[in-house]
C-alpha cells in the first residue's frame, strides 16, 4: 500500500551482506552512555533457515536519528528482504522498557507512533514483519515474571545498565547509599524483561548492539534457568552482531550520536529538512585545519563527517577513500557536499514518513499496530502455553 | 448448584460480626514463619457501601488446614454473606506467587485444584464472588511491571517475607553473600505483585493477616508513586484486619499452624478423616499434668486445644470458659471430646469437597476457573484500559 523510500531500500538491496558497517543497537536506548564488554556472540548470520525467529526491538524516544538507522534500523530491513518466506520477523516498540525513566504521557504516545511511522518509512513492511507496540502484548510482562522466578538477583547487581541510566559508577550495588534513593525496581530488572521479550516469542536470532551484549548473555542464562527448572521449553537466542562503528555525534565525535545529547544539532534526525541538515552539518565541530583529511586520531570531527559519508556513498567508498578524493575542498564546501547528499539520501524517507504519519488522519498507524498486536499476541500465545503447561498453571 | 457446607454456614451466619476472632492471613504462605509488625492498619470494616471492592488472595498449596480456615477463608465467606450487592468480591489463587519457590508442576497443578474447590466448599458462590488462578490474568503481571518502575528497591530490600522464606535475619541485605546465592528476582519483588493484584481490580478492602500488614503498607506506598507519576488513577486500599488469634500447631504450641511443619500430625486439614483428625488430636503435645484448665502462659498445648474447640464452640464459649466446664476430664477424655466435635464440624465441608472435586469428573471445578477467569480479566481490564492511558501507551 505505502511505498517505502526508494533511494534508502535501494541502498538496503545492494548492502545485503555488508555486516562489517555499523549494527543495530538492540533496545536503542539513547540516553546511554555506550559500554564495551567481552562477548561470546554468535558470527554473523544472515542466512536464514525455515525454522527462525528475528526479533529486535526499539524504545520510543521520538524519531529516530541517523545513528539508529545505520546502526540498527537499516539491518532490520536487510534481515527482513533476505530472510526465508518461512522465518518470522517481530520488530517491537518497546514501551514498558521506556517507563523505567519517567516519562511524559503525551509525549511517549506521540513517540510511539512516531517510531512505528519510521519502522514502516524505512521499508519494514507491516504484512511482512510483525510490528507492534511492546505494551500490546501481555504476556511479555507475563513472562518476565515468569523468569524472574528463576532470575538471580546477584547476577542482575552486576548488570551495568541500571548504573549508566543513573549515572553511577560500574562498580555500584543497587543498596549503596547512591543509588538506593533513585534506583526503582523496574530499572534494575529491565534485562529480565527484555530477555522475556526474545523468548517470548521464541526468537532464534537477535540483532543487537555491541552495548547490549551483556543483555543477550543475561538472556541466554535465562533460558538455562528456566529450561534446568522446567524442560526444555524456551530456545536459546543467537546473537546477530558483529564489531560495529558507530555514528558519533557532530558536536562531539568521541561521543555516539545520542538522543540524550543537550544540543539537537549533535544528531541529524531522519525527518530533518534539508535546511535543518544544513545548518546542523555546517555546524559540526571539527578543528581549526581548514582541510579535509581522513585522520580518526588526530583529527575526530572531519573524520567523523567522511565516515557519515562513506555510509552513504553510493559507490561504498571508505571514508579514507573519500579523504583524498576531497582533499583539495575546505571544510565549508566539503560539508555542503556532505549536507547535500543527506539530504538527497533522507528525502524519500521523509516523504514517506509524512505520508504515513497523515494517512487516513492517522487510522492507518492505528491499523497496522491493532494488526501488529494481533500477530504478536498470537506469537506470544504459541509460546506461553508450552510455559504455563510446563509450570504447572 | 452446589449446596455449602451447612455445620460451617449455619455458624458462618451467627458469627458475622465476631472479628475479635482470628483473622485472615493474606496470600498466606505456609511456608513463612509470621512476624509481627506495627501498622496503620485501618479499623475492622464489613459495613461495606455499594462502591466496594473486595479482594484477597490465597496461595495454593495443597488442602488449606483449619488455621487457614478460621484464619482467612471463614472472614472470606463472612464478607461475602455480609456485602452489599453491589459489592464485588474476588477471591484468587494465587499460583504466580507459589512459583517465587520451586514448585513440583504436576503438584501445582493439582494443589491449585484442591484450593479452588476449598473455596467452594467452604461456602464462596462462583456465582457471588469471582474466584479465578491469578495467573489466568496476565494484567496482574502486565501492573506488576508498570509499579516496579516506580517502586523503591531500597524499599523492597527492607521487606521481611524474603528473608524468613530464605531463612536469613532480619537485618540481611539481598546482596549479602549469603543472600546472593540463593535469592531470585521473583521472590524479592513479590510484593509488588502483590500489590498489583490489589489494584488491578480496585480494591477498596482486603481483608489480610497481621503478618502480611507490611506488604499492604507497601501497596499503599506504590499506590502513592503511581499516582504521583500519572495522576490519582489507583484505588489505595484499607485493611481489613484486627487482633488476631492464631490457630496453633498441635505439635507446637508456640508455633503457628503451618503447612510446612515437617511433622503432618501438626495440623488438621479441612478434609481430614475423623480416624486422621482423631489420630492426630490424640498425639497433640500437651503436658505431663493429666487434667484439663486454660493456662496459656504454663500450660500452651492444652490451652491451645481449648481454644481450638472455643473456635468451634456452637455457644462461643470462651477458652476459659470451656477449661472450666471439662476441668473434671482427663487429657485423653478432652482429646476425644475435641476429636468428636471437630469431625462433625468438618464433616459436611469433606463431603462437598469431595462432590465438587469429582463432579462430572472434575470438569465442574475447570466451568468455575474459566467461568472466574473471564470476570477476573474484564474486572482487571477496566482499570488497565484507566493505566495504559495514562501512561501515555
Amino acid at each position: 500500500m505505502l511505498r517505502t523510500c526508494k533511494r534508502l531500500r535501494q541502498r538496503q538491496f545492494r548492502d545485503v551482506g555488508r555486516l562489517s558497517e555499523k549494527l543495530p543497537a538492540f533496545w536503542e536506548s539513547t540516553s546511554v552512555t555506550p559500554h564495551r564488554y567481552s562477548t561470546k556472540a554468535a558470527a554473523p548470520n544472515t542466512n536464514l533457515d525455515a525454522k527462525q525467529v528475528i526479533f529486535s526491538g526499539i524504545q520510543p524516544t521520538g524519531v529516530p536519528h541517523l545513528g539508529n538507522y545505520l546502526g540498527a534500523l537499516q539491518q532490520w530491513v536487510r534481515l527482513q528482504n533476505s530472510a526465508a518466506p518461512s522465518t518470522k520477523l517481530l520488530y517491537s516498540v518497546v514501551d514498558l522498557h521506556a517507563i523505567t525513566v519517567q516519562q511524559d504521557p503525551k509525549q511517549l504516545r506521540q513517540w510511539r507512533r512516531e517510531v512505528l511511522a519510521t519502522l514502516i518509512a524505512i521499508g519494514l513492511n507491516p504484512d511482512r514483519s510483525i510490528l507492534f507496540y511492546q505494551s500490546s502484548v501481555q504476556a511479555h510482562a507475563e513472562l518476565m515474571w515468569i523468569l524472574s522466578c528463576t532470575a538471580s538477583m546477584g547476577y542482575l547487581s552486576r548488570m551495568t545498565q541500571w548504573k549508566s541510566k543513573l549515572s553511577l559508577k560500574d562498580d555500584a550495588s543497587p543498596l549503596d547509599t547512591s543509588s538506593k534513593a533513585k534506583l526503582k525496581l523496574g530499572l534494575f530488572s529491565y534485562p529480565v524483561l527484555q530477555a522475556a521479550d526474545i523468548m517470548v516469542h521464541r526468537a532464534t536470532h537477535v540483532p543487537v548492539g555491541e552495548d547490549q551484549s551483556q543483555h543477550l548473555e543475561f538472556a541466554r542464562e535465562c533460558v538455562t534457568n528456566f529450561n534446568h527448572a522446567y524442560g526444555p521449553h524456551l530456545v536459546e537466542p543467537t546473537t546477530i552482531t558483529s564489531p560495529a562503528k558507530r555514528v558519533m555525534s557532530l558536536q562531539d565525535a568521541r561521543q555516539k550520536m545520542s538522543k540524550s545529547h543537550p544540543d539537537p544539532r549533535s544528531r541529524i534526525l531522519l525527518t530533518d529538512t534539508p535546511n535543518e541538515i544544513k545548518r546542523k552539518v555546517m555546524s559540526a565541530l571539527t578543528d581549526s585545519t581548514n582541510a579535509v583529511s581522513y585522520d580518526p586520531e588526530n583529527r575526530p570531527g572531519v573524520s567523523n563527517l567522511l565516515e557519515l559519508l562513506s555510509h552513504l556513498d553510493e559507490s561504498g567508498r571508505t571514508p579514507s577513500e573519500l579523504g583524498s578524493v576531497y582533499s583539495g575542498l575546505s571544510l565549508k564546501d566539503f560539508k555542503t557536499i556532505l549536507s547535500d547528499t543527506l539530504s538527497e539520501s533522507l528525502s524519500t524517507f521523509r516523504d514517506q514518513y509524512h505520508k504515513i504519519m497523515a494517512e487516513d488522519e492517522g487510522r492507518y498507524l492505528d491499523h497496522v499496530a491493532i494488526k501488529g498486536a494481533k500477530k504478536a499476541r498470537e506469537s506470544a500465545e504459541e509460546t506461553m502455553v508450552l510455559v504455563r503447561e510446563a509450570i504447572g498453571f
